[in-house]
């Protein structure tokens, strides 16, 4: 079977010593499915990361070293370097300690985003630093920045979360796996681009990692998307005396306990709507939400949700 | 033909605007090399770059934001994704306009080096910022930098530039470029790693990126090295009143210049020697030193300093 496995950027750690440990639990999951006899797809998040990056290259610039400002998809690229080299790494060293050297490699992947998505006229991902009002208010006016104020925690920049329409390195990522190669992809939900004729042009926006990867989960006709999270199971009544985990899900069923606010906004609720979307776009793809660590007994039918048509 | 073009990181700007612009220019020799038919591959430097990303992340972890220190390879991963998405949107958007729709890709590529080159025993390569003696020592003792005081301004951190050895990703790159993919590989010479049994570990060093982009010419068995530098051709007696450009050196003449002291360390010798490794490498295998603006008409044989056996 083809599989896109989605790995949270969460996962990953907050510093490269982090990083560089938690990416070898992360490989073990992702070569048993390749021991399975799977061609593996992986797709992360970089929240985190991206977060870092961006933060430090912000910070820098405003010191007498005066480095450049950094627009925040050349952060999102970076990204894409940093945890891919680490990730590929690990995954390389796990299959050669199975006596398996299936190739594995990052590509730097740009996704394209519709540039009249309604999302553009809606930001609502926090990136970067906090500021006071007064230095929120005059990045808004010096630099066109949407910024909003988060929580009771201070003012941050916020930007829109666009739907991925494609993906523009495909024909490469598809090569690759049709012989045989273990890719890392879409990191981070992809470098956001609008097309502009025979331009892409980068765009401050966060694409969100679940769809990015049922996107391209579509595009290479995947049989399975796995989105991994905390939680081995998708639960109803999540924290009540009456909390019930799901084996499966059709997409009606997932409609009704969405209708029912089962899954909360910007956690499980995006997991739940990019499997029903991946599932819904084809007849016999399937989409499975479950943890790291349950990766392999999910898709033999054991553990995790499966959201089908 | 096969053909690995090595660009220099100096050509692509000291900002993201730069290098935005610059890439669009860089992109029309490679293209043109593509329209006539050869089987190209890309490499390119990062020096100005990585020092950007090195020198940002260490000043902001100095900062009250304490973002986390970051090692040099994973400076040079980030560089990578930089780079690349720039550079393959470019070369991209060059080929559409001439109606060419081949894919293009960026590979995050390390290189191993020998854990016992003698490069490590004789660290060379500043990097980084400007210390005053003291910050200099303390750095030294704390973190084990090797420092060195630079030409009178100041001290840095210098790491190794270890030869190239072979390339982690040689695999994918290879099945691209036999599917007909326009690659971008050993970014700023590949992010330099040394082999431990099945571990790939990163080292703080600079891999020269004109010996990695001949490293992974030989692997692929390219026909040919194009080496792009500010200058034409190369010349003997450089900036002298009998300066001559050359349009064509064997290796022994190219020894021989070499002894008489022609060609500047740090400069136009170690291309001429990763130019000469290349030719020396394999019957028919040719190295071209020229310009970027002039790479076509190198290969058409009319311009540019041929090295061949």
């Amino acid at each position: 079977m083809r599989i896109v496995v989605a790995l949270g950027g969460n996962a990953l750690g907050k510093t490269p010593e982090q990083q560089l440990s938690l990416v070898k639990n992360t490989a073990k999951p992702i070569v048993d499915l390749i021991e399975q006899g799977n061609e593996v797809i992986i797709a992360h998040g970089n929240g985190p990361q991206v977060g870092m990056i961006n933060l430090a290259l912000e910070i820098a610039s405003q010191t007498k070293a005066k480095t450049p400002e950094m627009p925040f998809p050349e952060c999102g690229a970076m990204s894409q370097g940093y945890i891919g080299y680490h990730l590929q790494n690990a995954i390389r060293e796990e299959l050669l300690s199975r006596g398996n050297n299936k190739p594995v490699a990052t590509i730097v992947t740009q996704v394209i985003v519709d540039k009249d998505d309604p999302a553009f006229e809606n930001p609502t991902k926090p990136i970067g630093s906090f500021y006071t009002e007064e230095e929120a208010k005059k990045l808004s006016e010096e630099k066109g920045y949407i910024v909003k104020e988060d929580a009771g925690r201070g003012w941050r920049r916020v930007v829109p979360s666009p739907m991925p329409v494609d993906v523009a390195e495909k024909e490469t990522i598809k090569t690759l796996v049709e012989n045989g190669h273990i890719v890392i992809t879409v990191g981070g939900g992809g470098i956001p681009v609008v097309a502009e004729g025979n331009s892409l042009i980068g765009v401050p926006a966060v694409i969100d990692k679940d769809f990015a990867s049922g996107k391209i989960a579509e595009i290479l006709d995947a049989d399975y998307l796995i989105i991994l999270t905390a939680v081995e199971r998708v639960a109803i009544n999540f924290g009540k005396p009456n909390q019930k985990e799901l084996n499966k899900m059709t997409l009606a069923e997932a409609e009704k306990y969405i209708k029912e606010g089962h899954f909360a906004p910007g956690s499980m609720l995006p997991k739940v709507n990019a499997a029903m979307k991946f599932a819904a776009s084809k007849d016999g793809r399937k989409s499975l939400i479950t943890a790291l660590e349950s990766a392999r007994e999910g898709i033999e039918g054991k553990t995790g949700t499966l959201v089908v048509k």
